[in-house]
């Protein structure tokens, strides 16, 4: 049996092009690089998008969480580096590092795929990728699981409305995953970013949005961080926690 | 004196997660893609963002114009092969060609960038990078230069308008140069896409927008193609031309 690479490691460059207002990689571009490393991973051990679409399964993303020191700055190349934490027959636990070229470690991602029939919307059954297991790998990934995120009942503070278009819809003609992302950092202002480090976002992805729905994008801020609901006629898109954290600069 | 790489390249591979609807690459990722190998080839060339700056000047994107027989495919590794055509002391003409790894021409690509002064925004006076004139390589890019884009008087066809916020600012604090891209594509449906190629694409961009300016977005179809203006209370920010054919498959 061939030894699989159970880490697999991406390099990036952060071209001036690619920065945001704060001349940081910006969390949307960072949550498309992990669904990236995540595919190129999955393809390499065998479970990529063409091994599951030939049984008509996909892989859904279910939930991101990031927590950095800081992030990649212009000119800066810097490694993302995934390996499965857990797998079973109808999800795995996906973990990745965030280092600069001289070791720095930025910070830490872990993720949650489900993999579902595209016709049922079942839960695929992934018996046949179990050598799957075997590449699961104990690596440490010291920032805390994901909990449930619940919205408060009352009123949201900031409230908006998007119309999805043509340039969000992915290949899968759902949003695209970063686009989300994009929405609830929307939600506060360039000065926020400017003030403030986002140290700690998680995402659950709940249900998919398509072209031309149009979601209410609704924030509170808590003891608990600004959480954020993406909704569309009562039904829940997605669900958010974002921590940000006074720069120190 | 060393010999400057007269011609730069970099190679791309298209994964599933940026793949757009029709499994290609989308359109205003080309253009994001065509800045960030153009801005490589400045720095190559001892004239980029860094250089620029330490006169207090810096590169701004005027025109980009793209033509393709088609956009690079789901999984597949394309090269953007870029040059100077021409070169004065305001400003310079760059080309691109894009190709598959077979060596299949895709297409072509011209943009026109300038150099202003940060604080006065005015022409910046590049004498001192005047060996870039030695750069200029005679290199067939066979799509025609592009023209004045002419909005017609009428009532436009197609209006949208939207407000920019964070996700959509670049380290200038500028509408990122490929968010406009996304802004103009979105006047028309999914299904235009599926059942048409954009075959080629211009745009001028003739004013920057910032953070929280609402712009209103305009398009007419024309004998020329769709012609669309992005504006700010009468000021023009770009203007645009869009030629689709219909698809073959």
């Amino acid at each position: 049996m061939t030894q699989l690479p159970n880490l697999h490691s991406r390099k990036y460059y952060l071209t001036a092009a690619q920065c945001n207002a704060q001349h940081e990689l910006a969390p949307g571009q960072l949550i498309q690089q992990i669904i990236e490393v995540a595919t190129e991973h999955a393809d390499i051990l065998g479970v990529g998008f063409r091994a599951l679409q030939s049984n008509d399964n996909i892989w859904v993303l279910s939930r991101i969480t990031f927590e950095l020191n800081r992030y990649p700055k212009m000119f800066e190349t810097y490694s993302l580096n995934t390996w499965i934490e857990s797998y079973n027959r109808h999800f795995s636990e996906r973990n990745f590092e965030l280092r600069t070229e001289d070791g720095e470690i930025l910070g830490y991602a872990r993720s949650i795929w489900v993999a579902i029939n595209q016709q049922t919307r079942r839960p695929a059954d992934l018996t046949e990728f179990a050598h799957l297991a075997t590449t699961v790998i104990d690596r440490p990934c010291p920032i805390d699981k994901q909990g449930k995120i619940r919205i408060p009942a009352e009123e949201p503070q900031i409230a908006n409305s998007y119309t999805f278009r043509v340039s969000d819809i992915d290949l899968n003609r759902h949003v695209n995953s970063a686009r989300y992302v994009e929405l609830i950092l929307n939600q506060l202002e360039l000065s926020d970013y400017d003030e403030n480090h986002l140290k700690r976002f998680e995402i659950e992805y709940k249900q998919e949005a398509h072209y031309g729905n149009t979601v209410d994008v609704t924030s509170t801020q808590t003891d608990n961080g600004l959480l954020t609901a993406i909704s569309n006629n009562g039904g829940t898109i997605c669900l958010s926690r974002s921590i940000l954290v006074k720069r120190n600069n």
